[in-house]
């Protein structure tokens, strides 16, 4: 019996909470369960396991995610009805304001208050729920939920939302400085007439990966 | 065609300094070729690929390793002559003192100077090299590179190696105290007669996963 081979998108946002897209299974096995957008690797013209994943967003949810990254790798004989299964699972970001755009028919649901899942797919929710979380301590990570311009105050409470608790504000402006990731908007700024506030947005060279800082913002949990 | 599915693991000692164990390929393809212990899947056995990857390990270089988890998972077309595969790579470290007991046939090559390798092996292996080291940064990983007990000096010696750079023994001192990890172990000294050190080890409620710091013990840089 050859193995079955799959990939899977957590595919996240943010709005205001954090929120997974679920989609109903449309055929056998588990038809009508929720799912997380996947399918089978195609030999035939997937280049690695991310090719496939971007395949599989694009095709499910009509979305081209500027965030998506290998999470980890389930299998096992139990968790799908047809046999010896692996899942090379991913993770995905997109900021809530691009949903608008594509993503017709996804189901979204608060990733702390999830409904029933189709095969071990909760469990594969959990574990890039928790990789986002433990990232978003080091990294510029919560900069790929926001949308392409942003307040501070809207950055920190993104990094909130992620992290569970509220950031001290001089102390986490000074990890965003010394991350070195934004810039300002020349003459853009937002708000009432009184107190307009600075926008800003990620530099072009720290687009393509994530940057780290030397001390965590939140307290420290276990990346898995 | 059917996706290939093999387990990969990349196992790692310090001795002194990092490397990985190789096994010469023997059979088709790229028979004698030097490649990491691995092999297919077997859905009539494992339970999932981290079982598989224990079973490897046992099976060719006799190891039970202590510290064992999945790093990523490989695929694509051009990997290997055989079709389209998949490995899910795994990282495994074993203090160089228990490397006596089993390991024969092994060949141990210093990470930074590699022989040429089989397939995409030079990859992940270097994928590997820059989790563990990553992870140095931030965590008690690299406990498990020493042996069962160890002075602090040693200790600092192995993330020194591993972090590629020295460490200020005071600022060292006092993230291993705020992980909790270790307790000295009553009665045990060793070293000369005037300056005997004492000799620690892991408490045991650290052993089954990495403890994290929250300030990081070399520069930033990004984990895989």
């Amino acid at each position: 019996m050859p193995i079955l081979c799959t990939v899977d998108v957590v595919l996240l946002t943010l709005n205001p909470q954090l929120q997974v897209a679920l989609l109903p299974r449309d055929r056998a096995p588990l038809a009508g369960a929720l799912a997380l957008p996947g399918g089978f690797i195609h030999a035939d013209e997937d280049a690695d396991p991310l090719a496939a994943a971007a395949r599989m967003l694009r095709a499910k949810t009509g979305l081209d995610c500027p965030y998506l990254e290998q999470l980890a790798t389930f299998g096992g004989p139990g968790r799908d009805p047809r046999g010896w299964s692996i899942s090379v699972a991913h993770v995905a970001l997109v900021p809530a304001d691009l949903l608008a755009r594509g993503a017709a028919g996804l189901r979204w649901h608060p990733v702390d208050a999830l409904p029933a899942l189709a095969f071990d797919h909760a469990q594969i929710v959990a574990q890039a729920v928790a990789r986002v979380r433990s990232k978003s301590q080091y990294s510029s990570l919560p900069v790929h939920l926001c949308g392409e311009r942003f307040t501070l105050p809207q950055l920190q409470a993104v990094y909130e939302a992620l992290l569970g608790e509220p950031l001290n504000k001089v102390s986490f402006r000074r990890r965003i400085d010394e991350m070195d990731l934004l810039e300002p908007i020349e003459g853009e700024r937002t708000g009432g007439a009184h107190r307009p506030a600075q926008l800003w947005r990620l530099k072009d060279r720290r687009r393509g990966a994530l940057t780290l800082t030397d001390r965590l913002l939140g307290p420290a949990v276990l990346a898995p």
